[in-house]
């Protein structure tokens, strides 16, 4: 298992629970999904094809979450993988994308599957370094950004959204905007950069706690892009499941306290472990949205490996995210267990030198 | 609209009703679901991300209808269609794919997608050539193959698929064998098509009536492709969705005289849609599976415009499938109404040359 662990990518670990076991791995949140999404669901209702492009009724519900917006501006996917691979597919081969580094580590993979070419910008403490970013993107087609980030916890000054909202637009460079923690910001509102050039990538799986229902959705006014999906989509997949469709429709109408108390777990959550790991004298930056911590971390194939194997804490390698040198964590477990993995990684770091 | 449905792929359609329409264009069934689909589903529980490789409990179930196999040599995907696109991408760009035309609308983006180079082989009377195959098939990475088919309706002889089975296990050439019309045969069982190179793609869409909830999956004892597809799965949709696994699980409990009584509606059907197309003077051939008809069409474009707008009948280009004189009917509707299509579509003959 831990030599799995150290040959291939978090893959491997999803799904994986033991009674013992504490995972820092999977990046899903524990808490208990709204009642709201279980209302009104009628399976027998869901067994015909329904649209391409999605559900009309959830594409309308969305629409008045985005100001100016209509049905018309959304497609529903299976999670917010499924939008970022069909909107690389449309693109020519060749084309570059200018991608942050640290990055979700499925963006590479998509990236290239697409046969488009990825220019990395480095992070500067883990936000975007606007003159480097300057410097790269006029060559490209595309840039990815993902505020908050998943590895790195970080989100990105509005001002260095709008800096970016504005050099892209006046080049004519699409921004695909990953904003799937869009809702665990815990510094201040979300910043939903816009414009023409702009395709925003969403889902319902980290909101409201439902990972394994599969639905997401891409928000553009461009036609070209929502045109170009939906006929990729309808090769590929076909409609996105409709049971998950309207559980998510269900959910929308959670009422917005929702969304806040779980905010204030979150934030706990952060200072816990950010000032546990701290202590144990780990170099990381304090993430301010997501759930995830990205500390350096000197040999950390080998950390990983003795981590799992002596004392059954999981945690992933940065090297899965672009980041060499680091691990990550997920904080998406309660306080009691994170204390218990902290203590654990303290006891570990007497076997592996790490810091 | 009947612009429009001359102009692009029967994706514009899907989903498309009217109260006086007569919908001969979309491929799912409209018998009701079995009730068993609906028993001990649970929502709440499936909420987490699950296996990308698909649920073990399905999975093993999967494997009791495929003798001497195990829960390993299945993936489920997003209905068949993501498991083709998925299988498609494992490959090299620039390999050949062998592809008996007319073909199912979505075989040819798919290869085309993948940077595949499709190889034509024209069906005789609906079914492969073989000598045709013969000559082809060695220069080929894969073939697809599809009986019962979908836009013909023909089935293979079990002498041509047993055929297919020896030269391309001989020539180490993968056949993807997409079987999800496999329990709508009305003439005989399917014949399973095995060895190393077959992979089987199937669905519960088509069996079930639950083209909506998108569940697919595909067999294989080939590793590197369970593996490729589960990797590449991972990064472009993860898991399928968990309450649409639930209900295909469930619905695999439906005793087998579903399925029995189901055939007889649909060889009702055929035998009500052959015969009356004959008549009407139509040359066709003569369906033993699915729920499709194929029959040759002159001015196929103006008729079908003709059908929509003055006559309120939906029928799909035989263009879109590889076919460019016919005009692809499905039957998936009750005899009353394929009845009063059948009439509409005599009187539409009068203002059309199709014969």
């Amino acid at each position: 298992m831990a030599e799995k662990m150290n040959l291939r990518s978090p893959a491997d670990l999803i799904g994986m629970q033991g009674d013992r076991v504490i995972s820092f791995g999977s990046g899903q949140p524990d808490l208990p999904p709204p009642k709201e999404m279980f209302e009104g669901i009628d399976l027998a209702r869901d067994l015909r094809y329904g649209l391409i492009q999605g559900e009309v009724k959830l594409r309308e519900a969305l629409a008045r979450e985005y100001p100016g917006s209509s049905a018309e501006n959304f497609v529903i996917t299976n999670g917010a993988s499924e939008a970022i691979d069909l909107i690389l597919r449309c693109w020519n081969r060749g084309e570059k994308v200018l991608l942050p580094r640290p990055y979700y580590y499925s963006y590479l993979p998509l990236i290239e599957m697409a046969g488009l070419v990825p220019v990395f910008t480095d992070l500067n403490e883990g936000r975007i370094d606007i003159e480097d970013f300057k410097k790269k993107v006029p060559e490209c087609k595309a840039v990815m950004i993902n505020s908050p980030s998943n590895p790195t916890g970080r989100v990105e000054s509005i001002e260095t959204l709008k800096e970016i909202e504005k050099i892209t637009q006046k080049l004519g460079i699409y921004v695909i905007s990953d904003e799937v923690y869009k809702d665990l910001i815990y510094e201040r509102e979300n910043y939903h950069i816009e414009g023409n050039h702009v395709i925003t990538v969403n889902s319902f799986s980290k909101t409201y706690c439902m990972c394994g229902v599969r639905v997401g959705y891409l928000w553009s006014v461009d036609k070209s892009i929502v045109e170009g999906v939906c006929e990729i989509k309808t090769h590929t997949s076909m409609n996105t499941n409709l049971v998950g469709q309207d559980m998510a429709l269900a959910a929308m109408k959670t009422p917005k306290d929702y969304i806040l108390r779980q905010q204030a777990i979150w934030r706990e959550r952060r200072d816990f472990i950010y000032d546990g790991l701290k202590k144990l004298g780990f170099d990381l930056w304090r993430p301010e949205g997501a759930f995830y911590v990205l500390p350096k971390c000197k040999n950390a194939r080998e950390f990983l490996t003795v981590l799992y194997r002596d004392f059954q804490v999981i945690t992933y390698l940065g090297e899965w995210f672009g980041a060499s040198d680091r691990l990550r964590l997920s904080y998406a477990l309660d306080v009691k267990k994170i204390e218990e993995g902290l203590g654990r990684i303290g006891e570990a770091m007497r076997k592996v030198q790490v810091l």
